[in-house]
């Protein structure tokens, strides 16, 4: 695994991710623990749905999302998520469908405060097997500065 | 439990849930299958980290943020989630702690193209036992207006 650090990221660099293959089974179990509507659970109930079939709970899709990203080979020196702008519920995520995520950094900050940290913002497309976008969102995330790049910036230190 | 329609929603008016136990294996478990980064798996990473000890990954608080609400005695007739708007992680969620929403509806308007439904947004505030908010966010809900609503809006049909 490589660690990327804020210095790293490239603003408008388009990344891509690994696939994951929603199953029937997964869709149900993770509704009946965290989100147990009918349309989540049960065939009928969901063709009955607006949906006119089974379909994952928003909070499993959120969960596809985390462990796609946190399974990269590069990964964002990330010391914490804040949040998400914008997320989108754009079509249903069905059994049988494979996501992926493709993503870009659109905007970096150095922490005002603090010199080992910046912030950036990162535009994520969550895609099916057809290309077709089901989820998208901005999420702010916290991330290391690299160590070296610190040390050159402190005065009155030497290397 | 009762299904509140799109008629029954009160702006303004505040809901509070039940509450959640958050508990270290639970923290760890969940991590380890969708966001699997040291810091939500292991005490000396998250003694390291900036928060200063184990906390839950966003996607767990997410999920229980979806258990919270859909254990309630009086649900939303959800047709679909939307997404959300500004969703911040304020505070971290470490084990032992017990979560609780307190939400409001902050906007509604009936759907433009479908006499069946309409579009309910509202302001969750995650807290924790000491009331401290630890995730805010809004979210955005295609809900059920009362079949009976329908019917009396209908033109030419009578019951």
């Amino acid at each position: 695994m490589t660690r990327l650090y804020f210095e790293d990221v490239v603003l408008g660099e388009r990344n891509r991710t690994g696939e994951y293959a929603v199953e029937r089974d997964e869709v149900i179990a993770y509704a009946r623990k965290w989100d147990p509507q009918p349309f989540h659970l049960d065939d009928a109930a969901g063709e009955a749905s607006i949906f006119g079939g089974l379909t994952a709970c928003f909070s499993h899709v959120f969960a596809i999302h985390s462990h796609l990203m946190s399974r990269r080979e590069n990964r964002l020196a990330i010391l914490a998520g804040l949040g998400f702008a914008d997320a989108r519920m754009v079509r249903p995520v069905r059994p049988g469908d494979r996501l992926h995520i493709e993503f870009e950094a659109v905007a970096k900050r150095e922490s005002r405060s603090k010199s080992d940290r910046g912030i950036v913002e990162t535009q994520f497309h969550l895609l099916n097997q057809r290309g077709e976008e089901v989820l998208s969102m901005l999420g702010r995330a916290m991330v290391e500065r690299r160590p070296a790049t610190i040390e050159a910036d402190s005065p009155g230190r030497r290397s």
